[in-house]
């Protein structure tokens, strides 16, 4: 692209970096940018810098928190002998709004994939470990992408898990609720047979 | 959504107010950032806030540009005699990248949008008279969006410059290259017919 101003042309790179977003992309968010107050753009400025500055995990299950202690390590009612798993914030997020989770978490920040040059020391495994010694965990529940890369990490957790008194679980696969049979890829659809559960004549489970 | 930590949610709040950005999207870029550099954040940044604070707009055609006289209008070899209108300075990148054009531009900033309050006051159609009156300019290309704004805009411009002793022209309408007819609108098709061009046997004009 030929820029017309220097500043123009250096936002829009900045911009053109993030995931997805390709130059037209940055170009046409730059451009709405300098049509806001000046105010509005400086907050969004200062938003990101005083975020990446001061950004702050909890000690325990490293999810993104402003205490070093986050709400749900801290909350008295939930059930702290069970641990999810899981890769990053949004997955807590996720699994929080279905309100059907009631234990602790513990994120792992990354899943091992050697590809992108990530190894198990990348991601926060030892903490992991280190809960089971100290904590009253009965049961750790491994809920990772169903990819190869949340499938090595399920692999090896369980390696370095397996010799603690604890239950080991993965969250259920199989057939999506309201997923239509034929365009279930044939991977799923041969392990959701061969998995099946017993029908009560009541809900499928 | 449920955020954990308020400094996230301030950041995952500022991306979700730009076009075409939703939460999910948001939280993707965000949590990117996260995981780059403090000096790369820091960057990104400075540059949008630098980009709103610092940026020059030409102060003839009213291009962005980091002069007050833009490359394209200082430049000597630029026919000064041909002025094209056009919205913002995407079109300039536009219609410079296909090297077919060697004149002047005019950058309005906005169309006429009465749905959305924007009207010809919020664009520079003074300066463009102005420009009428005291600049060399024998012909005024309008190169707007073949839209309802578009063509409200070049509506009312040519009333307003048609006293002027210059040609006025619109950039031609009709299929693109490389489409499809049984594609295009009926609008496209039907117009491209009554405007139809002779044929020399060569290549279609």
């Amino acid at each position: 692209m030929n820029f017309s101003s220097k500043l123009l042309e250096t936002a829009v790179g900045e911009f053109s970096k993030l995931p997805g977003v390709g130059q037209k992309t940055a170009l046409r968010l730059v451009l709405h940018l300098l049509n806001q107050d000046k105010d509005e753009v400086e907050a969004f400025s200062k938003a990101i810098s005083k975020l990446r500055n001061e950004i702050q995990f909890c000690g325990v299950c490293h999810n993104i928190s402003d205490l070093t202690l986050c709400e749900i390590c801290s909350a008295p009612k939930r059930d702290r002998s069970l641990v999810c798993v899981v890769e990053d914030t949004r997955d807590v997020m996720a699994i929080e709004n279905t309100s059907q989770y009631n234990g602790l978490y513990h994120v792992l920040g990354a899943l091992i994939s050697p590809m992108d040059g990530i190894g198990p020391s990348d991601l926060e495994v030892d903490s992991l470990v280190e809960r089971m010694r100290t904590d009253e965990v009965k049961e750790v529940i491994f809920a990772l992408s169903a990819t190869m890369e949340g499938d090595t990490t399920i692999f090896y957790l369980h390696k370095r898990l397996k010799d603690f008194n604890i239950n080991i679980s993965t969250i259920a696969r199989g057939i999506a609720f309201g997923g239509e049979l034929e365009y279930v890829d044939e991977i799923t659809l041969g392990r959701s047979i061969t998995t099946r559960v017993p029908y009560d004549g009541v809900t499928a489970k």
